[in-house]
């Protein structure tokens, strides 16, 4: 089974590495051709991870997307979900007959749906042909060989399993899940959280809240994925609530940092500037409003509300979350 | 109602400051005669919190504990679990028709006992005279006036609204209970898996271990709690996930720092000598050792037996916590 890694960033070069831990060669597709050139000369990634030293002949460097395709059997993607959609105009080969797996944490803002969706109702791939890749996993303790747990969703479980296989190592665990669908929302819904994490950070919360807002969060992010996929799963899981943990505690996360500008007075425009970028929550944030207006009326989501409010309605993000503090408990 | 806080440490002074927001006047009874001295004159407690200022019309200050429990109908023991024993045997008045409220985070020593256990045994408080209270709250953010969440739980759930209403303010938030049991328990717990997490910090584990860790943790004391005292209650609410996390996750936490210390090498004697004081999670790992010990040989609690091993066998942390590293998931 050959692999290709569709992304240049700090996550696509963590996932290389640990497949070349287990994989003679790894198809290794960004859209950079300087990033490829300094790899192929300097054994590392310029912009991300760059303490990381490849083996050159493990990789098999492109910059053309269907070339990776379609010398791959399994594609993992890790391009942020904003750009998904544009990478995927450029395939000419088709994705018939390919295993696709997800590494992403996001909602395609195109079609509002999570990646496994967008893959299996855009380019028609059955769902025992999807997988999904989640943490608690930043990038950054990969590079440094720090003990990491992955769990690896997919409804056929013997793919599951051979990418699992794929990827562990002395430094990272694997386990397999047959829960796609919950472990995409929960990878999404975390990156709200954060951005809530943040703003009442901002706001000048603290710590006894913040783990106040956490508990909240996971029993929010429980009743939300079990309404938009209900199954038997223990929410408390490392890919749901570990995943949460890690990113809403991290002062790296972008999503986290967004938000505390938010709190802080920034306007979401001028803190969407001064990063630079765009933080995923910020997307995930209409999407999974949407979703749940679609569904239910009466949402039973405050957090993710109060985020929607303050980031898409303008609304004061200390009025929003005084008023959020007395619907947590 | 008459309520007294028994403690002079920084929970007891925090919790003096919430009642004296709704109390005419509150009995504070302490040993250290310095302090109530101090207080007297500075209107605020020397050692503990000093940023708080009291107004001293509303202090009823003794050093004399049968003084302070004569004149209560409410009692709210703020003691560290280690010197309760010792305190009560200086009680010569009855604590018959008392209401006990317990505040303290742990095992009686001399027991091996929950303080609310500990009471109903030895004293013969019936249970729907014994209450807990359980944060997540560190003291500190009482005194900045943080936002924070408090749970009430007794068995009465009527004298749980007494206490709840009386510790609520602009800065406290309160919810009541009727898990006594379960909430003492992770209260306890909590401090175990805060010395897990300091230890795997102090041998370098990252944030994605950290965050696999708390998800574990959560799971491993839903189950203890559920051997001990079966009944309905979702482990993610804030008195239990929130505490967890609000002690995992800190850095200032006695039993992170203590664990932290261990995983970096100190025995744990000349750790215990370096902090001139014993971390709470330290007795509580044995007790809670014992217990799963006398319930199930099979315990299905592998973080604590390996606190157990470490502090209390004199086992290798590395050793010890590699081999635990492949028995989380």
């Amino acid at each position: 089974m050959k692999f290709a890694v569709l992304g240049g960033g700090s996550w696509a070069t963590a996932i290389v590495k640990m497949l070349t831990e287990n994989q003679d060669q790894v198809i290794w597709y960004m859209r950079n051709e300087d990033a490829i050139t300094h790899i192929k000369t300097e054994k590392h990634n310029p912009n991300y991870l760059s303490s990381v030293e490849f083996h050159l002949e493990q990789l098999h460097l492109t910059s053309d997307i269907n070339e990776a395709v379609s010398n791959a059997d399994l594609l993992i993607f890790a391009i942020p979900s904003a750009f998904l959609d544009i990478e995927l105009q450029k395939l000419t080969v088709s994705l018939e007959n390919k295993i696709v797996f997800s590494a992403i944490k996001g909602i395609v803002p195109e079609t509002g749906l999570i990646v496994g969706e967008h893959f299996h109702e855009k380019y028609a791939i059955p769902f025992e042909n999807i997988g999904v890749i989640t943490g608690p996993c930043h990038a950054e303790e990969v590079a440094l060989e720090r003990l990491s747990y992955l769990t690896i969703a997919c409804a056929d479980q013997e793919k599951a399993t051979i990418v699992a296989e794929n990827l562990k190592s002395h430094y990272i665990k694997t386990k397999i899940s047959d829960d796609i669908i919950g472990t995409e929302y929960a990878a999404m819904l975390k990156n709200i959280y954060a951005i809530a994490a943040g703003i009442s950070h901002g706001l000048g919360y603290g710590d006894n809240f913040q783990s106040v807002l956490m508990s909240n969060s996971i029993r929010e992010m429980k009743r939300f994925i079990k309404r938009v996929h209900k199954m038997k799963r223990n929410i408390n899981n490392s890919a749901y609530l570990g995943d949460l943990l890690v990113t809403g505690y991290s002062t790296f996360s972008r999503n986290r940092m967004f938000g505390n500008m938010i709190g802080k007075g920034y306007t979401v425009k001028s803190a969407m500037m001064e990063m630079s970028m765009v933080a995923e929550g910020y997307y995930a944030t209409k999407s999974a409003h949407l979703l749940m207006q679609k569904i239910n009326k009466e949402s039973g989501t405050p957090i993710i509300d109060a985020v929607y409010e303050v980031l898409y309605k303008g609304r004061n993000p200390k009025k929003i979350f005084t008023a959020l503090t007395d619907k947590l408990d």
